[in-house]
């Protein structure tokens, strides 16, 4: 069968594909501080060239995008494309490596270096999947097109722009991203969506400063418990949201979503370990509800006066609270916003609320025949059952696929778990970076096994 | 008449009483640092001698105690004790001082120094007051006492245990103290009482570490939420606190602390000014009566989380909030810790109090005629109506000589309003010590004119 002879050339050409993943590591692409991004575009196009891939850069107003492509010789063939970034987060802090974060160094059976993981060590797989295919093969079984940016680590900015721009280039039956972890016991994860996010401050001033708590106390306003009294009118006691309208376009979860649920793990001892708190409550369907189904509202962050060791007899004169809220499908962020901005002007006019940024949440429905092929592909390839979650809990910029291009898109972490993206010693697995140019290249010979739209 | 041969003593030894000043400013007496805390005890000594006083030292566990004493020759003679501290706030920062905080110096009528006006200024006129008494007139017509401590800036800690073991040399018919500004107006301030206070803090953990606001948002306990909730049950939407039991002791105003909150000046907006707020929406006497003889509640600070610029996605696994409470007569801060202590055990019982601190409120009727009399000796003085209050809003250890000891006590503040104590630059000004000698010279004259107890 064909893709023996693609597994095949995979395993003889491992150290090829490890140096060209060294290559690109040891490329700098930090997006928040533009350093050395184009040169990776470059060097990315160049390695997805010598894999046979037709590629074209495209700029935005801020980093290029590599866009790439691979026509199959079948009419009916799908089209498969696949997305990734080439940019990397800040290495700092740098005294903290134990290798430079990038001089790309193998220890232990894993590379080492900023980006071995994220997401330079989970897009090349889709590429030397192509490659494999191609030199092993001959030809593709479906179309595939590739989709990197240089500015994910900086929030996507001038992706849904490029997108909209490019309806008809990016026309495709499935969006395929490996980004994220695997899980803890080493199963390989899939999943149909994302939380979305909407980020704001809410700042507060009542005086021009802090006051003598003794001089002036009990005849001018205190921030911090003004701050206090609205974020306490935002929640109930059950922890319900209560910003009028917040739950008015929540979907509820389908059967099929709870049928997923009922099939996933859950020790809800060892979670709480690693979650640091006492204990979890729920059970769980209510624990991966609450997780990827449900909204939240979380205040990140809190500071009003003094917060040094001791005390301070001050009446605080500003108080500001950082929240996020974590939002399902169908609710919209703009919405969102506009009902906690009611909700505020309600209760405290003199709050400012300060819109830091949003993603819209994400959907593809689990129970779609691209999706079920995507998941019996993670399958074959990792010989495994893949943990099928119906959404993740976190935040990614899915929703250009599935809300601007209206495309199902599924997501398969190829990273361990103890990647340790965004922090010191980032570092990927060499056993799941080659392990991921299988199970991309099982996904691509599944669907070229299914039926074009 | 003797008093006038007081006064023109003490117009005659200004050069005198100016550097005996300067001498003792010069003396660092920081007892936060304990730095020149005895030498400064000794200088005082020195002066207090050369005044004509007995003194005795008192050793304590931290700072000693200046005592000193002049008896009258008059049998039935009041006495008047003299309350003062010695010690200063720490100089820092430095670079802002326009001359060195321990090389006092003149300029435009003030002299500049730490400890200038707090509260080496204010304790000097009671001394140079007994000084002219007994260099003009030959005698005093009271007996005078003082208590002059060395850690006032330290929470005044050994000053309660002093006072308990010496209960009978203490014995004296009012306490007399000079500290603080006078109103902005320059006109006198007579104050029968102060506030109390009590210093808590309120900390939670709800997990070992801050966690993913999106990979565990809604299943993991929120402390900053916690905090806010708790908080937001102890205060209604009046301002009133609802700790159970709060007012139970709150004495309310007498029809004479009415009548002197009617004569008091009351100006909001440019109070409001002062304060740098909007408005302020009290009448006069709804403003007094909040300032001074009703409890407060003040949040003093407001942390959790990630209060740096732009967002962060955590859920915070730890939040702080400290408070102070301003106390009235008859609020006990024991029994109110206690209360404070059974309501957050009933609310959340995760959150830890501590207690940072606390001082008793204090009052003297202010219609006792030793009161009154002090009253009239200021107005004589200073040839205006001084503006006289039933209490400050702030907090001093009043209390250890109205609890502790059951004595009338009256607090006269001599420095001018811009004195800057606690701030680089503190300062007084000549003409404010000078009529300060003068006013405790008045003060021991009116007394004398009084029959014995």
């Amino acid at each position: 069968m064909s893709i023996e002879r693609v597994h095949t050339y995979i395993n003889a050409q491992r150290d090829y594909f490890l140096e060209a993943w060294k290559r690109l590591v040891a490329q700098p692409s930090i997006s928040a501080q533009n350093k050395g991004v184009r040169q990776c575009a470059q060097l990315l196009e160049d390695i997805m060239r010598a894999a046979g891939i037709k590629t074209r850069r495209f700029e935005t107003a801020g980093q290029p995008i590599v866009y790439g492509e691979v026509r199959s010789d079948r009419p009916e063939a799908l089209t498969l494309l696949f997305y990734g970034h080439y940019d990397v987060q800040p290495p700092e802090p740098l005294e903290k490596w134990l290798s430079p974060p990038f001089e790309p160094s193998v220890r232990d059976g894993r590379l080492y270096g900023r980006g071995a993981a994220d997401n330079k060590g989970q897009l090349l797989p889709h590429v030397f999947a192509v490659q494999a295919y191609l030199e092993a093969v001959g030809s593709l079984p479906i179309n595939v097109k590739f989709v990197f940016e240089g500015e994910e680590e900086s929030g996507s900015i001038h992706l849904p722009e490029f997108i909209q721009e490019n309806r008809e280039l990016l026309a495709a039956d499935l969006v395929f991203t490996s980004d994220g972890p695997m899980h803890d016991s080493g199963a390989p994860v899939v999943f149909f969506g994302v939380r979305g996010i909407l980020s704001v401050e809410l700042v507060l001033e009542t005086a021009g400063q802090d006051n003598h708590s003794g001089n002036k106390g009990g005849v001018i306003p205190n921030a911090a418990w003004e701050m206090v009294e609205l974020l306490a009118t935002m929640r109930d006691e059950s922890g319900r949201v209560t910003i009028e309208g917040f739950y008015d376009d929540v979907l509820p979860p389908s059967t099929y979503d709870l049928e997923l649920i009922a099939k996933l793990p859950y020790d809800p001892d060892q979670l709480a370990q690693v979650f640091g708190v006492a204990q979890l409550p729920w059970s769980k369907e209510e624990f991966y509800r609450r997780l990827t189904l449900e909204p939240t509202l979380t205040i990140n962050g809190l500071v009003s006066g003094y917060t040094g060791p001791g005390s301070k007899t001050i009446i605080p004169g500003r108080a500001a609270a950082k929240l996020d809220m974590r939002l399902v499908a169908n609710q919209d962020p703009e919405d969102i916003l506009a009902k906690l901005r009611a909700h505020v002007a309600r209760h405290n006019p003199n709050v400012r609320v300060i819109h830091h940024g949003h993603m819209f949440p994400s959907r593809t429905r689990a129970d779609l025949p691209v999706c079920q092929t995507v998941v019996r592909a993670i399958r074959a390839a990792y010989g495994r059952e893949p943990l099928v979650m119906p959404a993740l809990g976190g935040s990614l910029p899915d929703y250009v696929w599935t809300r601007l291009l209206g495309l199902p898109s599924v997501g398969v972490p190829y990273a361990n778990a103890d990647e340790a993206n965004h922090a010191p010693n980032e570092n990927m697995r060499l056993d799941c970076f080659f392990q991921g140019i299988h199970a991309s290249a099982q996904v691509i010979h599944e669907l070229g096994q299914t039926e074009g739209a």
